[in-house]
C-alpha cells in the first residue's frame, strides 16, 4: 500500500523537527516535503545532525510546494503566518492540521482580542476542529483542517474535563499553576530562552494576559452550562521538555479520592494516551512520549481538589498530538507512529 | 574589640556549609568551633574544598564543645535532633538559633501532630522567638533562643503578611503553589536528589501534609483575627538554589495594582531585605543573597491577588535569616555580614 | 511466529530500565521476567512510572527464573555479581549478554590485576565474545556469552580503530579525554550522583586508574601489530546521557583530512550505528538512540590527529549495544528495534 | 579617603555585570559611570534587578563619558571595538584595563593573523602589559594600560607555567583539552546558547583556530627557551560559569607527584589566589570566587604528567582578573574587594 505523502510547512521549529522525528517512523506515512524560508536549499540532516542518514530532505520553500504530490499538510509556522497560508490553500481541499494558535479559539473576534490582530479568514474559524482527541474524536475525523491545541491547554483541558463535564467543581474556583521548559519558547535565539538567563532559574510570565487562558475557557465552557473563568499563570523550567500543570478547584461538594479517580477513569476510558499515575506525576516520565499523565486529590482539610497533569510540550503538546489528529482523519488506530516510550533518565 | 566566637552545630549539611559561607566575612564575628558526629576529626576543607585556605577547621564532636569560649550557637541538626541538644543546654543561658524545625510551631500538641513525635522539652516552645525579623524583630532582639523559620514559610509568609495583617484578603482563600530548588531535600543522597531523578524533571510533592503548612498558618493567625488556612503545595526544581511562591487570594474589594503596591510598600518600609519587584521576580536575581523580591498584582477579569515571592531558600530560607537573627540579638546593624550581592548568571 | 522470550536479571539500574525501554518495541521479543533481589515483588511500572501500561511485570528474584521457558537472558547485575551468575549457570547454554565488566577483559589476571578481585571463573573468560558488531561481528554471532563493552571504551575505541588497524597513528601516542553524563554513576544515590554535587559542576576522576583503560588498550593491541598505550581520563558531566571522547595522536605521517575521512568511511562500511559527523558532534545528536557519532581532523600546526566520538551511555554504551549483540546472536537484522530516532532537543 | 571613581565602558554583558558585582563591595572603589551604547538611558538595575538598590545608575553613551570625573577605566568591549576606544583616548593618560583580546597578543601581525583584522593602534600593542598577576604583577604596577588575559588561556598558563618555567616538560607535547560554562559564548542571544542547544550538550568547538591558542602560546614561550606550541581545544559545558582545564604533557625525566607539588607550591609562593587542591578540582568549589585551583599528577604507566586548574570564568578568567590588575596598579593590597567566598552548592 502506498504511504501517505505528508508536508511539514515550517521546519526549523521544535515542533518541525519533533514532527520528522514522529512521522519518520509513522508506518503509513512518508515525509515528501519539508519546507522553510529561511533556510529553504538547505539539507535538513545538516541543520538537524541528528537526522543524518534519517532525514536528509531538501528544504524548499512553501511556494514550491507541489500540491499534486501531497495528501496531507502539517503547518508548524509562526501565529498569523499559519492563517495566510490557510486563506490562501484551504480551497484546495488538502487536510491540514495547523499547530498555530489561528485557528484554536472559537470566533474571530475573541481571537482578534486576545491576539491582538485581525484574522484573515474569520468565516472559517468557527468549523475548524479543534484538535484534541479526547474530546473531539469524532468532529476531527470528518474534518478537513485542524487546529493543533496549545500545550498549556493540553495540560490543563486533560485534568479539569472530567470535573467540569461532571460538575464536580465551581466553575469560578480555578486556579492552573502552570510550568513549562523552555522548548515551549521556540527555536528562535532570544533573551528568555538564553542558556544563562534559563538556566538555575524560574519564573513566572504573562500574568493575567496568555492567550492559552482563553483557549482553556472556551473548551471547558463547551463542557458546562455554567461559565467557567481559570486563573492561568505559566512558568519557565530550566529544562527542554515537559508541562505540568498544578490545579486547584472547590468541589461543589466533599468528595473522596476514590471518587475522583472514578470520574477520572470513567471520563477516559479507551483513551490510549491519558493515564492515571498513582503518585503526583513527574514531566520526565513522560519525556518524548505522547501521555498525559493526570492524578487528582481531594484535601479534606482545605477543601479543595489539587489536580495535576504532566505531558511533553513537544509531543502530547504539539507535534504527537498532531499526529494523533492524523491518524484519526486517516481513520487509522489512534496509537499508530505514537508506541515511543518515555525517554528517563 | 574581640570578635562574637560562634559554634555551629551540625555542619554537614547545606545549611551548615552557608553558615560558614556567610560567617567567615561577617565583621564581628568567629566561627570557634564546627562539629560533627559522622565527620569529627576531618578538615572542614577537605570535606568542602570551596573553603580551602578560608576555613581549615577541625571538626569535632558535640560533646567536646567548649561551653566557656562559645559566645553564641548555630543548631543545624536535623529535626528532633535539635530538641534534643536545646534539651540539653539551654540552661547554659549561651544565645542559640536553632535552624531545625523543632521550635519554629507555637505550641508542643501542634508540633507534635504535624511532626509525629513528642516534644522532649513543650515548656520551653511557647517563648521561643520565631526568628522572621519583618514580624518579630523585637521580640528576636529579646530572646536567647530563636527558631529560624522553614524555607518555604519565609517565602510565603512574607508575601502574605501585608495582605493579612492589612485585612485585604479573604482568610480562606489562599493557595501557595511553591516551587524549590533541590538543596531543600537535603546534603544526605537519597533518591530525590538523584542528579537523574531531579534534572530535567519537576514534580510536586508532599500534597496536602507538608509540615510548612501549619508554619504558615500560625505565623499568619498572628496577624488577623479571622482563622487562615492555606493550600500549601511544594514542588521540586531542577535547580540548585531557590525558591519561588505563586500566591493566590481572592480579595475582600477590589484593589488596584497601586494600592497592592503601597501596602507592600508601607508594611516593609525600613526592612533591609525586602525588595519590591517590578516584575515577576526571578529566583536567580537574589541567588546568593539574603533578598526576598516581592511582586504583587490584581487580575480584574477573575478577581484574584497574585503575589510572587523569590529568594535563595539557603539564605533567607535559612542561614542568611539566622545571621540576620543574630545581629538582632547582639544589637548590631541588620546587614552587617549580609551584603553578599545575587550571583546572576 | 513465537517471539523470543528474555528475562532482564537486575532490573533496578538504568543498564536494565533502558534495555526495558527498547526491547519493548522490538519486533521479535518478549519479556518474559525481570528480577530484582532488593525490588522482588514489586510491579515494575509502580518503581519506574514511564512504563505504566507498557510494561507491568511483577519483579521476581534470580533464584525464581523459569530456566524451561526463558530464551536469552541479560544480565544487568553489578561488577563481580554477574560473574557468580555465569558460573552457576552458563552450562545451561542459554544465550547470556553481560553487561557488566566481569567477562570484558581478554584474560582473568588482567581482570584480577585492575578489578581487584579474584575471578571466579577464569577458564572461562578468554571464550567469552567482546560483544562490539562494529570489530567482531562473526564471533559474535557464533557465541552464546558475550560481553557487553564499557561505555567509554565504544566511544573510545571505535573513534581509534580505524587509525590503529590502519597504523596510522604513533601507538604510544594516544590521550582519551572522554566526558560522561551523570547516569554513568549509576541509579545508586551516592555522594557523585548528589543532584547538588554534579549539577553546574564539571571534574575529572579515575585519574590513571580507570578500569575502562585496559579495557580499551586490549581491543585496539588486538588491530595492531605495536603495544598501545593509552592516556584515559575521565570526566564527569552536569547532563544526563552521553559521552563525548576528544581523542589525541600522532600520525606517522601528515595526513589530510579528506584521507582521515576515507579511512573512517571504509572501516566502517556496512556499520549501520557509526555516522560520520560534518562536524564536531554533539552528545544531543544521539541521545537516546544507538548511533555512534565521529568526526576526525588533522592539525597542520601541531601535527596531532583529533577525533571526535559522540554515543548516548545508556544505548550505545550499553543496552543498545547488548541489543545490537542479540540480533546478531539470533541472525537477525543488526537494526531491528534499534530505530529510536535521537531526541533532540 | 575620597574613593577611586571607576568607569565600566560597555556594562551589558557578562564580564561588565560581574565587574560591577565586584566593584559594588570594593572598599576603596565607587562606580562613577556605567555606559552602554545599546541601553543608554535605561536604569542599570532595570536591566539586571539583582542589583535593585544596589547599583541604580542610569547608563550613559561613551561619547557623555566625563573623563575628568573618572580615574580608572574598565573596557568590556566587544574585540575591536575596545581598540577603537584606546586609540582615541589612551593619550588623556587615564589608566585602562581592557577585557577585551585586542592587546593580549605581543605584536599587531599576530594579532592580525589570528584575530583577521588590521590593528588600529599597533605601535601600542608591545608595551602594554598582559594582565595576569601571577606572572607580570611588576609590569601591571607601572602600566597605564593593561590586557586582561582570556578565560581560557587563564585556565592554562596558570597550570603550565611552573612547568614551563622549570623545564620538566617537552615544549612540543601539550595538549590542552579545555571545558567552559556558557557564559563565555556571551550575553547576546545567539544559537549557541540557545537553552535547548547547550543544556543536556556537550562539544567541542574551535577545533585548531581558536584565538586563546596564540595566546597561551606566546606567553608560555616568554617562560621558556625551546619554542612552545600547544594543542588547545575548548569544549562547551551545560552550566553557567567555570573552566576547567585538562592538560596532558611529556616530561623530559620521570617526575613524582611530590615533585610536581613543590614545583608548584614554590613557584605560587605568595600568590593568594592560586590554591592547591588535594584532588582533581571541580569548577563549582571555586564558583563566583578569584580562585584558580590546580592539581598535577604523574602517570608512571604512561609517562605523562596531567594537571588540571579550576576557574570562574567570569572572575578569575574575567572581572576578578581585572579587579586584581587595579589593586597592582593602585598599589592596594592584592586581595581587596575580592574576598568572594566560592558558591557551592
Amino acid at each position: 500500500m502506498s504511504k501517505l505523502q505528508v508536508a511539514i510547512v515550517g521546519a526549523t521549529g521544535f515542533t518541525g523537527s519533533e514532527l520528522v522525528r514522529i512521522l519518520c517512523t509513522h508506518p503509513q506515512v512518508e515525509i515528501h516535503t519539508i519546507t522553510s524560508e529561511s533556510k529553504k536549499g538547505a539539507v535538513y540532516s545538516q541543520l538537524n545532525p541528528q537526522f543524518k542518514g534519517i532525514c536528509d530532505l531538501e528544504l524548499i520553500s512553501m511556494a514550491q510546494l507541489d500540491w499534486d504530490s501531497v495528501d496531507l499538510i502539517y503547518l508548524a509556522l509562526p501565529h498569523r503566518v499559519s492563517m495566510s497560508f490557510v486563506k490562501d490553500h484551504h480551497e484546495k481541499n488538502i487536510p491540514i492540521i495547523d499547530l498555530s494558535g489561528d485557528f484554536r479559539l472559537n470566533d474571530a473576534p475573541t481571537y482578534e482580542h486576545w491576539y491582538q490582530k485581525e484574522h484573515e479568514i474569520p468565516e472559517l474559524v468557527p468549523s475548524v476542529a479543534y484538535g484534541m482527541p479526547e474530546l473531539h474524536a469524532d468532529q476531527i475525523g470528518n474534518s478537513k483542517i485542524v487546529a493543533n491545541p496549545g500545550c498549556f491547554p493540553t495540560s490543563s483541558i486533560l485534568p479539569l474535563a472530567p470535573l467540569v463535564a461532571e460538575d464536580v467543581i465551581e466553575m469560578d474556583s480555578i486556579i492552573i499553576d502552570s510550568k513549562s521548559g523552555v522548548t515551549g519558547a521556540g527555536a528562535k535565539s532570544k533573551a528568555v530562552n538564553h542558556f544563562n538567563t534559563a538556566n538555575e532559574n524560574f519564573k513566572a510570565y504573562g500574568l493575567k494576559k496568555h492567550r492559552h487562558t482563553i483557549e482553556i475557557e472556551q473548551q471547558l465552557n463547551g463542557l458546562s452550562d455554567s461559565e467557567v473563568r481559570v486563573q492561568f499563570t505559566p512558568h519557565l523550567l530550566p529544562l527542554d521538555r515537559g508541562i505540568l500543570s498544578t490545579i486547584y478547584a472547590r468541589p461543589k461538594d466533599e468528595i473522596s479520592d476514590e471518587a475522583l479517580y472514578e470520574i477520572y477513569r470513567d471520563y477516559y476510558q479507551g483513551a490510549p494516551f491519558v493515564r492515571w499515575s498513582d503518585q503526583a506525576p513527574t514531566v520526565k516520565q513522560v519525556r518524548g512520549s505522547n501521555y498525559c499523565d493526570l492524578y487528582s486529590t481531594y484535601d479534606e482539610r482545605t477543601c479543595n481538589i489539587i489536580s495535576i497533569a504532566a505531558i511533553d510540550n513537544l509531543v502530547k503538546g504539539a507535534a504527537g498530538q498532531a499526529v494523533h489528529n492524523m491518524n484519526l482523519m486517516m481513520g487509522w488506530p489512534e496509537t499508530q507512529g505514537l508506541e515511543q516510550i518515555p525517554l528517563q533518565p
